[in-house]
């Protein structure tokens, strides 16, 4: 095997190229990137003598299946929904295929004709999912294996910004797709807690976060994600009592966020007709019903909002600029639209701006008659608004898990996402080189927990 | 013009297929009524001597084209989103288009080819849209005729059990769409308040309802429609500054509904995922978090609501069974179906059961120096629960307009709403017949309002 083709070169292509390319000198392979725009696949490849960069519009199947064919292993970063098509290609002409998305309902179903035909289809391969995952199930097979009974996983992740580039209110700052941000949790969260389930609606969500301690950070706060119960399955753990998956966020974000929901900014299904020549301050008026009393409408958001005039919330709220007279400018939009809008601004990376993630695994188990609890906590910063922590952690996994298919060291076949050991090993133990390394802290429990 | 089609033998095709069969004795058409179900269409149609039922896959382009090629005027009361494909056969066979459905983009492109073949394609011919349209814009035109400045309209209507047959602690009874009933509201409700633009979030929906009193009949509770500044432009009242569509129902229904979207019952967007085996103890269960102290579930919810043990609302709850040990019994149902399936059964008509439409105008006007305000109200109330005011009021008014069409009548042609005094003044008239009066009440406005 010597031909990589990776399809798309954007935002989170970079680390996956570096990588990929610089293994190639030592293994003699070739790597061809692919993108619709082929100036941004040139500038990713450079003048690398191992890399070729070429334009690829991917709904031209022709095209799409001349560069599949000349592959040995492809890596999709399309958008999720585009995935299948490269899949139902890699099954036909019998290429391995890599992606760090969500293994959909479609690309399960292709399980039993990968495994036929020997191909390796590893989906979930980035940071989250991906690194999660790895680093979640290496721990847990380590606890079963020396005889201890889970009681209790709890996962969170948060991709957040550096302390020392942390220069607003909110102490937050896009570092991935935000759109996802401005409609996070809208559904209904679920979760296991000692045998019960747990059912969050969206407008309880932000109110019910819990709060976490990373040592040297201080407190963060999580809210629940909406799909903890499925993690059951895929870890093998179906009667494990209690689950939880949840993201990161700095301290106040949530009660601030929470404030954004409650006036009605986050609705993404009904465009608002005139917002086109509304200002951000009548937005807000308009918010405001009857029963609201008198005052500005700051005071008047204030009040309904349970706030005092200057509270931690009415500061993140004035910073944003929700109470200027600033015209919105975009027609027809929902509330969310308008609210991306305004945050992209806002929440933007500087140059210089460093991202950070931080997961969190807790493991409770039980062993030898104690109580015991691990947790496990990973922090990374980025370098620049470029050469993300996010990317990063997004891209390098993947391009470990390519030379390992490269060198044939991978034997499961089939439609997989990477929790089995002969792939969490050896992904983990490279990506220590590249930072990620877990801060393990076990303890045992008091008797009454 | 000889031949009627009617598309669709359901619901809301009873009071119209026996008013057509009833006026084609008189003026000796043929009434065809195609169905997918033919049984459900012939007994519509019964032994009458000028019907015919047929069967009719809808998706079946030759068969549908058959049909549409033999008739004069076309009713489609097909789902809303199949009209389009009927309205295309009737502009390629010239043939004029009828239905009770919001009129799509989609339609509403095809004016100008429907007006060059001189067709009358007339959407939004029933209750609400239709009724609704035809009695607000006879008496816009009214005021505006003799020289008033209108200064406000509010419209609100409602789909009700009729005092006699209300049984039950929320006094309602689903008498059309259960699935709208349970979605209402989801989105930003908008409208204008002297010349403000108020929007309303789904949070705060129900809770921000307003009250009218029926003559007769008491308080009911009025909830915002989600789109009541589009009608601004539909009836040519574009610097109108206030408008306000809204939903009737009766006294103490917004609370209790608003305590089960507090809950989080109404979210339709994403499975529970293990619904199947819950009861509905267990799921109100499921939805309390941390903070909700001790005691019984019930009693921990009536806490979270900030509702006392016996208060309405609980006792509304208590009545739809959601603290008792049944098991829900549906597969990965989001909590909106649960609720759904719960409530057909607990708000199902009886046979007997009459429902009872309520349809109230508010019209604020200046004239001569004063200010004035009339309003106008349509009681209305069904016979049993097949023979509803709802089909009824549905039915009709397609009825007359068919017949209307027939004899020549109408010389708007294009894709219309039913807004021109040359279709209101006939409709309504004949409407008289068949119960719709509308009973005024105006009077002059204390000067500071």
């Amino acid at each position: 095997m010597k031909n990589i083709l990776i399809i798309g070169a954007g935002r989170s292509a970079t680390a996956l190229i570096n990588y990929v390319l610089k293994q190639s000198e030592s293994f003699g392979w070739f790597v061809t990137v692919a993108d619709a725009n082929p100036e941004l696949a040139i500038s990713k490849v450079g003048s690398h003598p191992q890399g070729r960069a070429t334009w690829l519009d991917v709904t031209k199947v022709n095209d799409r299946r001349e560069l599949i064919e000349r592959a040995d292993v492809v890596v999709s970063l399309l958008p999720a929904h585009l995935h299948i098509e490269v899949a139902y290609d890699c099954i036909r002409l019998k290429k391995h295929l890599i992606t760090a998305s969500y293994v959909s309902k479609e690309m399960y179903r292709l399980g039993d004709e990968a495994r036929n035909r020997e191909l390796i289809f590893m989906g979930e391969m980035g940071l989250d999912p991906g690194i999660d995952h790895m680093s979640a199930k290496q721990k847990i097979d380590e606890i079963i294996a020396k005889g201890g009974t889970l009681k209790a996983f709890r996962s969170y992740t948060g991709g957040l910004i550096a302390p020392e580039s942390d220069d607003n209110p909110w102490h937050y700052k896009f570092t991935w797709n935000p759109r996802n941000v401005v409609l996070a949790g809208q559904g209904t969260a679920q979760y296991l807690e000692k045998g019960k389930y747990k059912y969050i609606p969206y407008n309880r969500l932000f109110e019910q976060y819990r709060t976490i301690n990373v040592e040297g950070l201080g407190d963060f706060e999580v809210y629940a994600n909406r799909d903890s119960l499925l993690y059951r399955e895929v870890y093998g753990l179906g009667d494990l009592p209690s689950i939880l998956r949840g993201t990161i966020r700095n301290a106040g974000f949530c009660d601030a966020w929470n404030a954004l929901i409650k006036i009605g900014l986050t609705d993404g299904s009904y465009p608002i007709l005139e917002s086109k020549d509304l200002t951000y301050h009548s937005l807000m008026e308009a918010y405001l019903g009857p029963r609201e009393g008198t005052g500005s409408v700051r005071e008047r958001i204030a009040d309904f909002l349970g706030e005092t005039p200057f509270s931690p919330v009415m500061r993140k709220l004035d910073w944003l600029g929700l109470f200027r007279n600033k015209r919105i400018g975009i027609e027809r939009a929902t509330p969310a639209l308008i609210l991306e809008n305004l945050l992209l601004e806002k929440w933007k990376l500087k140059p210089e701006d460093k991202d950070m993630i931080i997961m969190r695994h807790e493991f409770e188990y039980e062993m030898d008659g104690e109580n015991r609890e691990v947790t496990s906590t990973l922090v990374l910063e980025g370098n620049d608004s470029v050469d993300t922590a996010m990317s990063k952690l997004v891209g390098v996994p993947m391009g470990i898990f390519v030379k390992l298919v490269m060198q044939g060291k991978i034997k499961e076949t089939g439609v997989n996402i990477p929790v089995m050991k002969q792939v969490y090993d050896p992904v983990l133990e490279e990506l220590k080189e590249h930072g990620v390394v877990f801060k393990e802290v076990e303890r045992v429990m008091p008797a009454d927990a």
